[in-house]
């Protein structure tokens, strides 16, 4: 089976509407091409979404991988010749680079580029392209919509990238309230063309949202991990797996983020850590029907979402 | 595709050895048959290592929904008529019935038959069958010898049933000092015929590995799902997903685990919050080496097991 054949069956229905808007993106420019900047790559490509797609990278190595993989067209490690004659870029590095290189994208694109990112977090992203744009505005080109994907997973790198990697995935955009309407659209369409179901929100309310449902439980899977003593690995069942999975993460990656989010994840831990306390004491008083009501409000919680 | 076709796919090969000396279960009782014990009639059924299994319950409805979905040969309300030329009995019902439950079944049996279980706690049922044992040792017949495979999930009843359920998984075979060679032997390859990996230890030792593996992981994701947030309940990812997925499981189930294994499982949870408390400490701090090493210490130990 060719890739195309494959992309033919697997890639999702995209809507008449959304495929010839985004048909129109003529040259696509990916800052950083690991798992989800070349998941981006490969889904537009394999969906025939791009015609060009430049891989922007500082290593040369990982820009032929990204090549070879399929997830881009061209790369070049020089910022302005990869970004010039862009109509997309998304810039796809670590969250304490994004806001300073979506300036720097900007001060070299086109006037009509869109400019997104995949950070988990926004809040700072979004005030630090804010801050900059209104200090020297006359110098950037382009406009800037925050985006994050919730995809990913603990193994990082191009050669995990997945065309289908967004595909039943939350992706949330973060406008301001001076994100011109065109620019947002176009962010949407983008994200639903791979496959995402887009919810859109300020950047103070996804770091909220995401100290809860992503900071928290990768600090949590990643004390569970710690404190387990070595002697039983070799028998844990499923339960261990699941619940530890994501401590594989790149711990660089996930230092930025909880320094980045640190006051909402703190926020979020002395939340859990009471639940915690609150199941040690009806442990200990051995109140069954306390232990019972926790145990019940965590499967209502669980059920509520399904797998 | 057959289901004797499919199992021959299917089955991890059973080396001849063990083939030959499990193909002598002549008559197998399971007193219990939901997700663990239908597992196992269907693993025994499907790979040829038993001719008759007797599914053994109190609610009619639930042994038929058992020989409809091919986990028994039949069915029975009566204990006695079920275990009485029973080879091997699996006791299959919930913790805290387990022991009461075995000395019954030995009160019926015959003077060779296996007995054994399938509880995730270990030493109040071993300590339990012990203390009835040199009470009443002579209308006892037959061994018993606890065992706990870590297979399961968060999906109960027959219907989930799956004669795969054990391949890979790790199962616990508990002896005492007083087991006898035979019994503990037959045991074992019990659950290597079904593809499980057999490791003994001591009940105590058992109970304090699953008190680290999976009594506490399952309290952690019970307490993160209780913790989260409705609100962002639609934009989690698969963090969120891994780290509750436990939480779904049987309220009932796990409050007898809990209770049954209290003081380990308070232990482990004291442990466990010293070293959230170190993850507050150090985001408070804004110590950054101190967090990378949390994160790195929680990665070394799940890198260590794979998925």
């Amino acid at each position: 089976m060719t890739a195309d054949s494959d992309t033919a069956t697997r890639a999702p229905a995209v809507s008449p509407k959304v495929a010839r808007r985004t048909r129109g993106w003529n040259t696509v420019a990916i800052l950083g091409v690991g798992l989800l900047g070349g998941s981006v790559g490969l889904g537009l490509l394999q969906r025939g979404l791009a015609r060009r797609i430049i891989g922007i990278g500082r290593r040369p190595a990982s820009l032929r991988t990204a090549k070879q993989r399929g997830a881009v067209t061209e790369t070049t490690t020089d910022l302005a010749r990869g970004v010039k004659d862009a109509d997309l870029v998304i810039v796809c590095t670590p969250v304490d680079l994004v806001a300073n290189q979506v300036v720097q994208v900007r001060r070299l694109c086109g006037p009509n580029t869109l400019v997104t990112d995949v950070g988990s977090t926004k809040q700072s992203i979004v005030a630090g392209v804010d801050t900059i744009e209104s200090r020297e505005r006359t110098n950037l080109r382009g406009t800037f919509v925050g985006s994050h994907p919730l995809a990913g997973g603990e193994k990082g790198g191009v050669k995990y990238a997945d065309p289908d990697l967004f595909v039943g995935r939350a992706v949330v955009v973060t406008p301001t309230s001076s994100t011109p309407a065109g620019p947002l659209r176009r962010t949407k369409e983008l994200w639903r063309s791979l496959g995402g179901r887009v919810t859109q929100m300020t950047a103070e309310a996804h770091d909220e949202a995401v100290a809860a449902i992503s900071h928290l439980p990768h600090l949590v899977a990643s004390a569970l991990a710690a404190s387990t003593p070595r002697g039983p690995l070799d028998i844990v069942g499923r339960g261990w797996l699941d619940t530890t999975r994501v401590a594989s993460g790149d711990v660089e990656l996930w230092r930025q983020i909880f320094g980045d989010n640190r006051e909402r994840l703190l926020g979020r831990l002395d939340l859990f850590m009471n639940t915690l306390a609150e199941f040690r004491r009806v442990l200990v008083e051995r109140d069954e029907p306390g232990l019972r009501r926790l145990l019940e409000a965590g499967k209502d919680i669980r059920d509520a979402v399904g797998n």
